[in-house]
């Protein structure tokens, strides 16, 4: 039953891009745009396609566009630094998660540069990702990644930020240093440092996990047992720990907030004689292969690789289905899991 | 002095794709993708606009594409495993080289599939990939890549190929794998172990250079000393090492085709009490960076990430700048470095 004429039609099977372009009068092709909230169309032209799409019901359907195909689907996934096997993991899971949905991924790594990855999420929507993934460079500093939201954009964060209009899918980080630090309180450990190269990018999660556990015993918090570490590799780790034995008070415990940072620590150990756990007990977050086979191996928190790909894709799915318009945002939080190996020990053990 | 007609016009400044379409009578969209290879185009319409554009010396400006632009240019890297640290060091070498061009670099996984290189190189080729470096899952199965070498696309090989018609920026890896094993036999070493997961991929040049090496000397070659292992994960070296102990003949070393499988290899030894390098010597290859913290740090043969990474960037934007007219394909390879660490000792040392 043709109506004619620009008014929405309801057809009795599913709503094509092709009846939202007859009944709004715009091209498939800006009707697409529109959908996938281009800011090369003006605002208005944007909200008056998707109203209509709205009334008409029109839902893509992601997987048999798929199926179709001569044209290829895909996400894009921006990892802040691809050496880290944290984030690897994350991005190995994810490529096949969405292969099983019949997208491919693509990475690119933003090396912990805002501008790189303004630049990355800029190649991947000028190639038409059917959705984002990211890693944030900086947790606070996401204006440009809000913005896509708000534009309808299906653009999901892997880690937690501040900005509650981002949709995010993260591991309770906070809790997970906690549960570190509280391991390390229960061996008997009062002098406890941490190396932290999270706070410089703006995550202070692993830090306020950290104060919280000291200040839940009433142990003093020390300044200059917080050191802060730029970068995220095993040589920056060892130079941390290098930084730290330099100070006037000896930790016998140390809590990095990665596992690079901490297999650093580890090897700066074995260079200068200290021994872990005798000496100083030392504790990771992340839970890498490496860990496993370090010397000695590493007391750690699990980060939930598999978990969090999971929910990433099937939430980002969800945003990707609804791109004309997004539901509210969510915050889904994984739980961290506790990883005791023999890099930690009572106090005064040695 | 323009000549007027579709005939060849010679301009002082530089030729653009404008002046390629003006002689050839088609359309700039349709002259641009005839230079880049588009297998969407008839080959004579291809040859012909090709014929035009060589005629009239014509290459596009990358650079100055990249500085002008709106637009976003990149090139698709294609690993086998995301997980593999020599592959991610090479990744984030190659996108820092490619950033300083202009370009961004995006990366997808194969997964050591086939059919799935096959799918992200289709997904980088229709998002308009300016060209493609590739690491490919299989070193004889390559009529894909070889294909679009042929369609005259900027493609480049960082593994060795056994076809001539591929560009390849490699390691010398059967000379590094006759480095390693010459290293092993200078120390005694006369049952010499290959843990192999190149072979099963079609790579037959570090299995090569090891039989090289014991032949150079007159050692005999034992078959159940050659272990096949399927898989590049420290877990899979740690089986290789597992299913070797249980033959009827103790190695004193071992050779592992890279470093996550001897890293297995080294914590099969540890949870089974056999001590390396006084039971057994065990080297790697590659030299990632977690070799140097292994216990004991792992001897190895050195992967030239940044040389593989600079090299390859080069030769693709020489593709690149001459997509109409590709030189003829050419093999660059670079040379390995022995490193010796505590994991290899003289034969009987124990």
């Amino acid at each position: 039953m043709d109506e004619g004429g620009n008014s929405p039609v309801t057809p009795a099977g599913n709503v094509r891009l092709k009846d939202v372009a007859t009944a709004t009068g715009y091209s498939v092709n800006t009707v697409s745009l529109a959908l996938r909230g281009s800011v090369r169309l003006p605002r208005e032209t944007r909200e008056r396609i998707r109203k209509v799409a709205r009334e008409l019901d029109y839902l893509p359907n992601v997987l048999a566009r798929a199926l179709a195909g001569s044209q290829c689907y895909a996400v894009g996934l921006v990892l802040t630094d691809i050496l880290n096997p944290v984030l690897t993991g994350v991005a190995q899971e994810i490529s096949s998660a969405l292969h099983v949905s019949g997208y491919s991924t693509l990475f690119a790594t933003s090396n912990n540069e805002i501008e790189r990855e303004i630049e990355v999420i800029r190649a991947f929507r000028s190639r038409q990702a059917d959705g984002i993934l990211v890693f944030p460079v900086h947790h606070q500093e996401i204006g440009h990644l809000v913005e896509m939201r708000q534009n309808q954009f299906a653009i999901v964060s892997l880690a937690p930020v501040s900005d509650p209009s981002m949709d995010c899918v993260c591991l309770r980080e906070r809790k997970g240093a906690r549960m570190a630090v509280e391991h390390l309180v229960c061996q008997g450990h009062r002098d406890i440092a941490i190396l932290d190269a999270a706070s410089p990018l703006g995550n202070f999660e692993k830090r306020d996990g950290y104060l919280e556990a000291l200040q839940f015993v009433g142990l003093p918090v020390r300044p200059d047992l917080q050191i802060l570490v730029r970068g995220h590799q095993i040589a920056d780790g060892r130079a941390a720990m290098a930084r730290l034995r330099k100070g006037a008070v000896q930790p016998t415990a140390v809590f990095a907030t990665s596992d690079p940072i901490a297999l650093g620590a580890l090897q700066w150990c074995r260079e200068n004689s200290v021994r872990v756990p005798e000496d100083v007990s030392v504790m990771g977050f992340d839970d890498t292969g490496y860990s496993r086979i370090s010397d000695p191996p590493l007391s750690t928190v699990r980060f939930p690789v598999q978990g969090i790909a999971r929910a990433s894709v099937e939430h980002l799915q969800r945003l990707i289905a609804r791109c004309g318009e997004l539901p509210a945002p969510v915050r889904i939080q994984l739980e961290p899991e506790l990883i005791v190996r023999a890099s930690t020990a009572a106090a005064g053990a040695g």
